[in-house]
């Protein structure tokens, strides 16, 4: 890695930024340690990049059908109710996509995650859940 | 469009979704009239499809890259400090993708635009904003 894709005070150049699910050779793919979301994965460009467009185009379909691969596993795996993705990186302009499995039980559905918290999801749940990280983490490393 | 392919009670399947930027043969661009984000767009699928990997490969790739190219022109006219991009569809499963120009003093910004409010926007910086939409409607239908 070139210093000038690297910046010095950004979190997701200086760590991994998760649990590693698969490193390849452009991008990693995580998983976030939040326990109301078991399952909500990232994809971290290697590169100290800002937004999609400063990508070149064939990088950006390689980030995509990654940030796809990912979403069609979480699918499979986590049955969720609904797939949200996003880029953001207002905090961390370091471009990464959110693959986040969302059900009508979860802390703040039908609002986005970052919104106002709806209710406390079950306990139940939300164990049920994380019993299906093993298979996801297996999913994950034969899909790619 | 086929009834297979539209959704009775979708309010995209119904209505434009805001204001009609450009209509392609698979999808639009709108302009989300929101007083505290000038500049917002969406690009709706006009399918009623739930997520981005219920589409073939193919129109991924014609999505994403209507996406990325409402991003070049949200960045080169309203100058933001950030794009952010999302696809959540929790309340509208239906396939449609936010643009959002984000900047340090706007409304929610570093927080995520559904996140609990940072701050009332000067109402200068908003009217400078709002006086870059012509340009932004002309460019988005000159980029397409």
């Amino acid at each position: 890695m070139t210093m000038a894709n690297h910046s010095a005070d950004c979190e997701l150049c200086s760590g991994d930024g998760g649990e590693i699910l698969l490193r390849a050779e452009r991008f990693r793919v995580v998983l976030v340690d939040d326990a109301q979301y078991p399952g909500f994965c990232r994809v971290i460009w290697h590169d100290h990049v800002k937004e999609m467009t400063d990508l070149p185009v064939a990088d950006r379909s390689t980030l995509m059908a990654a940030v796809c691969k990912v979403e069609s596993v979480v699918r499979a795996v986590m049955q969720p109710e609904k797939i949200n993705l996003a880029s953001l990186g207002n905090m961390t302009p370091h471009l990464h996509w959110h693959v986040i499995p969302r059900y009508p039980d979860d802390a703040h559905f039908p609002s986005p995650v970052w919104a106002e918290s709806q209710r406390q999801p079950a306990p139940a749940s939300l164990a049920q859940r994380q019993a299906l990280l093993g298979a996801l983490r297996s999913a994950i490393s034969e899909q790619f």
